[in-house]
């Protein structure tokens, strides 16, 4: 840690600083500018907090130096992590695209999406069987029969799927019904007894960024996660908020880069959720795999205008089988396979 | 709602808009404007969902008219709701300082701390047994132990305690120990099923804003508690996230009469974790009454500097007893009392 | 326009509405509904302001249905203009990479940064030598003498110019050195009396996005530019300010779909201010070209290392010759070509 | 500066490090921690930037420790400067609060806008001869008539006034009419060339924070004139930009503690473009005055729903009177007098 003191601060405060890093079973490295003294504490920074210091007299500012996440991060693993489900893999050279509908509906809406996802040569099938609403009194999803009408679909054709857990209390349906990745949404990103419990079970699970998540939060969301000893964890960028009031999220582009400077996981993107309409999900989605995703997670309904929620972001079979052509020549441009 | 058609659109989209409407039951309302048909729906337009005419041809735009909440709406009832804890009115005249350390550490600094809470005049008191906290690795709240020091030290005062509840697991252990206000973190907002299940309790909630909820969401999330029968809601306004750097929230003093004018429930505000630095809390605390605050949620330590989380954000009891003066000079002056 | 009445609202505030559409020569036509009386105005509805509408009393809410930009619609004109540059179009099929330093700093340095622009197959050179720089006490770029070894370097190459004009007064300096395109900085997009002079001249502009600005207030810039006859105007996103601090900005790749739904004018991205580092620049960069960006704006110093400003996003003369060739394959992936 | 180097940083990156700060004149101390060696850089850090130690091989990340402002920080001068308008100080122990139109119209409109102004207790004038419109076709201002109107208007009254410069070739205008503060307003906030200029006369400037400037940023804007040698300055929060539709702004309270904290000189707080509501402007103006505000500029017209623009804005003379009486009690209340 870096203790930064005031310009006017007396040889006692730099004196009481040292005594508290001294105290901490830390040593300190005192160095004396123009202008500040600076501190540095030399040891394990982890048992220090830096708000500690910044209430002692004569210190600026203090800031840890090592970042404060550690399975999740590069420096704790060489080369990168690749996650498989049922066998795929997710952040190697294939590109995968996870597709399907907002919400569960029918056991035939599901059907007709099961086959169109097959039929675009997607892998793996998203659906909601339980939605996270912003009204209480929108359709919440179909609870258990949903995922019984996902699988349902699925198996038959190869499909694993995905699909999101908003209540620790369903964990244990989520496993007898064999969901094969638990996708965590925006909203419980945070929901830190939520993301504990994820770290017990031995499933893949899609942690999508919350709306105004740092990444610094985030990677700690998935340490969560991973501390709990599951450490099959893929990052999901689904959009922030901004004061931007022309589309519903603004897709952070450079938050692929960036994480996987900092993190040896997959990073997938949800181009439906950030633009919010389905006529902008193409530029997202060929963007977002020239910028270096591992996979995307698309929204698409078989009847879009027939679609229970966010109906204005699904694609039609006809534009997902579209897509993956176009996204086919952009993967082979960045070095990638589809 | 209001369907806004596109300058091109068709005879054929329109009479396709209104079909629409019409099979939803309502009726069309269709005027055409010098560059743009507009086409109102008559009815209930809880109906209809902007997005499904959105995707259709020939619609540039649809909205709602009617505010989507109705029982936390300030349509749905006369004058302001004053939610009663223990005897104690919050959202009348009096503006109430609740106020406490931010976790419960030890029962010697929980009595010293009520003792202090007493002393300053507040009426009821506030600490954390379960916490939020961004590290996993970082101090996770004495759970359970907590929730018994913190009433151990405040029942004997007369304190009434706020303390947060994170998973929806502890609320039955939360109602044994008699937790006077139920506490929801601003990583909770959109906690769907825990907000489900606090509105079936009869008990007073505080329901902190989201870092980046707009009003509206705010709103929608109490409303999932009042749906459920609990109407017993306290919005906290805590800080919003924003681009600016210097200090870690931007408090949103104009949510205060934004908010009141929608809603007839009390509106408080947690000036310590809007700033975080105990300097800035007199300042916030002030404006939050003067710009029309029911009350405070306010950190105080009796030994800031051995504060086991947020040290830097927590005043000491002499600290508070100051505030206390200050802020009765500004309640008077907007008619209010303390 | 539409107006929306409160609920409350008595036969007189209607007739209040209806008067004043009609002094302003405009109709109305009213619209009774289960919850809210709507009323639009007919007829040029550009002559009507909803802050005034909004202080009457009954009224919720009024707003415009129209967009308020003209010129620079996509209305106004079918199919995209295509600005020509010295012959060099932009906004065609051709993908158009404008690289150079950010700051003239020698002729030696201009001389080598040309020919590395040249080499790396770029068709316009940028280099600026007006600099809106934070601090008053930071190298304020080399002014007049910098536009001076900026064409010197450039003419002889065939390499169109592209610089920033800040000041108003310099304009004329700017014609006389037969810059060929002036760049309109993100600090400057709401220099109103600025947009209005480059209105006046027969130059390409390239508009930089305001660091927060919506799209609408960006359109609305260049219907400012448009308004006084001049129509050659460039787009350019650069990056928008958010929470987020691990980039300087987030690139708005969403921005570029979305802006050219709305306009027919050419739309480019400038990946190096976006992330502020050398490192993110190809990834952003590929991403801007698969998202149907017209162009991009590219940092590159010979030395990097001795930049006398932006020195950690400035490309290598090496970097920028593998950009363009992945940028190609990426281009034609999306039907485009470099 | 501090230079973090990165944990696999050789000691040919360090040695490398050394070098280049020794080159600047500075001398280094290297201070070896359990993960990480830092570097301090001793000697004046202005003369290094941490962009260039940031593209060295092995560094981490390397950042300032003393603050970039110089004239208008704390640390240059003791106590608090208040600026003299005319004899009327700003910054003092008296709130001033400036009040008047958001833009001159007619004379007889600014007649009455200065009687009440003058009525209720104000001790200067405010009104926009030009105005910095979204659109171009807009209401632009009445330009130097309108100076002349209102100084017509205000001169008689003994009210100095404060009107917005935009365009750095009206400064000569502008001193020719007396005018007895020059307001930059929050789009100019960062246009250096007219913050030179006005640094270069002898007038008190209000400098208005840029819509999405941080603090950092506004303080080195004012730096910028201050440099010219110009100190009379004023900082005024206007609302910053955020995620929040609800109202058109956040009116920023925690700026004026934040601020106060850094500089020596007067802030002051203009509650009527923050929030964009009449509705809303007492909360705010009772809320900056008791966060410790020096003054309010605030917008007031004879007959708001007769006003050429920001209609909904503006207070009535009737509610500027009651305001003025209420904002006695809370500045009575903080030790402030009006």
């Amino acid at each position: 840690m870096i203790i930064v003191m005031q310009h006017t601060a007396s040889a006692a405060d730099l004196a009481a600083v040292v005594d508290k890093i001294r105290q901490a079973g830390l040593s300190e490295h005192v160095s004396r500018g123009a202008e500040r003294t600076i501190v540095g504490a030399i040891g394990d920074e982890r048992a220090l907090s830096p708000a500690q210091f910044e209430l002692m007299p004569g210190v600026e500012r203090a800031m840890h130096v090592v970042k404060p996440y550690r399975i999740v991060s590069r420096e704790s693993r060489e080369g990168n992590t690749v996650v498989k489900v049922r066998g795929i893999p997710i952040g190697g050279e294939a590109i995968q695209v996870i597709a399907g509908p907002c919400s569960v509906e029918t056991p035939e809406q599901m059907d007709a999406a099961a086959e169109a996802v097959r039929a675009a040569g997607c892998r793996l099938m998203r659906g909601g069987a339980f939605k996270p609403r912003t009204s209480p009194y929108a359709f919440q999803g179909l609870g258990i029969s949903g995922l019984a009408y996902l699988q349902n679909a699925a198996r038959p054709r190869q499909l694993p799927i995905v699909t999101e857990l908003m209540d620790v209390r369903m964990l244990e349906v989520f496993l007898e019904y064999d969901v094969d990745v638990i996708q965590i949404g925006a909203r419980n990103m945070q929901n830190f007894d939520l993301l504990k419990e994820v770290g017990k079970v031995n499933k893949p699970v899609i942690l999508k960024r919350g709306l105004s998540a740092t990444l610094s939060e985030w990677l700690m969301a998935a340490e969560y996660i991973a501390a709990g000893g599951n450490h099959n964890i893929i990052f999901c960028e689904r959009g922030i908020r901004t004061f931007e009031t022309a589309y519903r999220n603004v897709l952070d582009i450079t938050a692929i880069p960036a994480l996987k400077r900092e993190t040896h996981l997959p990073v997938i993107v949800d181009p439906s959720h950030a633009g919010g309409k389905a006529w902008m999900v193409p530029s997202l989605a060929l963007a977002a795999v020239a910028a270096g995703a591992d996979g995307l997670l698309v929204e698409m309904h078989p009847k879009p205008c027939e679609a229970w929620c966010d109906a204005d972001q699904a694609l039609t079979p006809q534009e997902l089988s579209a897509l993956m052509s176009s996204l086919r020549g952009v993967a082979a441009a960045v070095g990638r396979t589809l």
